[in-house]
């Protein structure tokens, strides 16, 4: 059975919780289908990410003014895509979701946190997010960047505490990859490069490479730290990370398309809106028809990527196909 | 030899830099002696962290606008006064201060990126720090919040990175200690407090928990972390973990007699800023005379809790009474 979920990318708003709400009350925003796993496993994520940010796992008794912020900015839903991606390469290799949760739980506390601080006055400056207003708005700016300094640091937490894994070389190793796709060199460089872009014109290669920086890297990592939980081998361990990189551009440029020639109604959020703020994108620079044509060219070699893992691979090729293909 | 710098708390702004430059031409702005060592080993964690902000160790090629302003938030002066900590409680187990700069250099990204985010406009709104104009007047506000980002990022990839210690276990829990230090529950929590407190009365006991987290988790951790890296055992570990405690609280409470009673002159800074902005000190909740003899006490006491250490602790002791007694 598929579920019907709302996918956006990193840089986007994100409307899963509002989706699904609207689709309860019949509204039918979305009707693409994603694996039913997705939905399966985000409500495992939900659950152990509200344990971190209630006191049931970790330390208890943070100030709770910062604390609900926290939870805010985390918790009510979201399809958990990166967790999703590590549970299913950690599962490549035999690992029980059980013991991926916590990683997964981590990577989701980075994104969160990215969206937080994204979304501020001074940097995107959004009003909404997930169909509620954004985390500055709902408290104010200065707990808002807090909570997501919270939430960073929460995240090298969980990654360092022995439950994650009882191999503290694996803990490093999730820890070093973790940070490197965040840091200056990942996520929170391609932000930079983002916004000094705007109102630029940049070249399809600095477009790019942009985009592996602020939304590639996470989803690369999200593959290959499935690997490093699962103490892949060489080969397998550069297969997640070729599958990684490919679906984070798929997962991009889909959304590039779908700003463009997305349904408002059907997508529940505003189209444009990246063109209208000088955002550079790749369907911009390359025209449309060439935009689709490469969508085409990184699914088929995402899912090629896959090839080593046979049929354990199942659903991450349909995933794979999910992202690329969705009409909202 | 005794040298001569600024020594300020994590709330106020920090001249070490202003200070030795002001001396340097003749204008005498600090009287009080340190030990000469912290100025020894300042120059040495400022080289390695120079090393990592320019791409010498650790992956080069970041976004160059934000790795400037990284470089901006961090060199450029400073006593080091968390690095000196950790890698003095490193040495007391015969740890050499080549093998604890890594360690010492991710503390110090901690502290920066704290000062840089607590100087925003939406927190303390500060214009100045050392003497130059703060981040986000230097460059902008958004670069400011990444260049924050990417710090507390940077401290944790270089903690999980091998050549900061061979044992990955010391590497996590050097990594957990730290996170737990600067997170919810630390430093970010005690921020957190302090926004929430502005324009209240708050009660001693509310004073200490916020000086606590926001000021004396991060120095707690410097000493604990030096005991970490040197395989400390149970008592030891202990004993860094009292001493950085009671030298925490010494710390901030120095620092707030001096924000009432300091010789604006002497200090190079602006005094009764935190009083003026209602900041809650422990000076206006005990007055004067029972805060001098708290500091009395703690310095008693944090010098105590090196008895274990024998003559090794030598340099603590004169750096716990340094930081009790200065008188600017």
């Amino acid at each position: 059975m598929g579920a019907v979920v709302a996918l956006s990318s990193h840089g986007g708003n994100e409307h899963g919780r509002f989706a699904q709400k609207h689709l309860l009350e019949g509204y039918g925003v979305c009707v693409m289908k994603m694996p039913a796993r997705i939905v399966a496993v985000a409500a495992r994520v939900e659950q152990r990410l509200t344990d971190y940010l209630s006191g049931v796992r970790g330390p208890a008794g943070p100030p709770e003014r910062l604390a609900q912020a926290m939870r805010y900015a985390v918790l009510g839903g979201g399809k958990r895509f990166r967790p999703f991606l590590l549970i299913e390469c950690a599962g490549l290799f035999g690992v029980k979701l059980e013991n991926a949760l916590d990683a997964a739980a981590a990577l989701e506390c980075v994104h969160c946190y990215s969206l937080v601080h994204d979304d501020l006055p001074a940097m995107d400056d959004d009003a909404l997010r997930r169909g509620r207003p954004t985390l500055h708005l709902a408290f104010d700016e200065a707990t808002a960047i807090l909570a997501g300094d919270g939430l960073l640091t929460l995240a090298f937490e969980i990654l360092a505490t022995p439950q994650t894994h009882g191999d503290p070389g694996v803990r490093g190793a999730l820890a070093l990859g973790l940070a490197r796709a965040a840091g200056w060199g990942g996520m929170a460089g391609g932000q930079s490069l983002d916004l000094d872009a705007e109102g630029k014109t940049l070249g399809i290669d600095e477009i790019r490479h942009l985009q592996a920086l602020k939304t590639g890297a996470l989803i690369e990592y999200a593959c290959v730290a499935g690997g490093i939980l699962g103490k892949a081998g060489g080969s397998d361990h550069m297969a997640l990370e070729r599958f990684g990189r490919l679906l984070g551009r798929a997962f991009q440029l889909a959304d590039d398309l779908l700003d463009v020639t997305g349904d408002e109604t059907k997508l529940g959020k505003e189209t444009g809106k990246d063109g209208g703020a000088g955002k550079a994108t790749l369907v911009a620079a390359l025209g449309m028809d060439a935009a689709r044509g490469e969508l085409e060219r990184l699914e088929a070699e995402a899912i090629a990527a896959l090839d080593p893992f046979g049929a354990r691979a199942a659903t991450l090729i349909e995933t794979a196909r999910f992202v690329s293909r969705r009409e909202n």
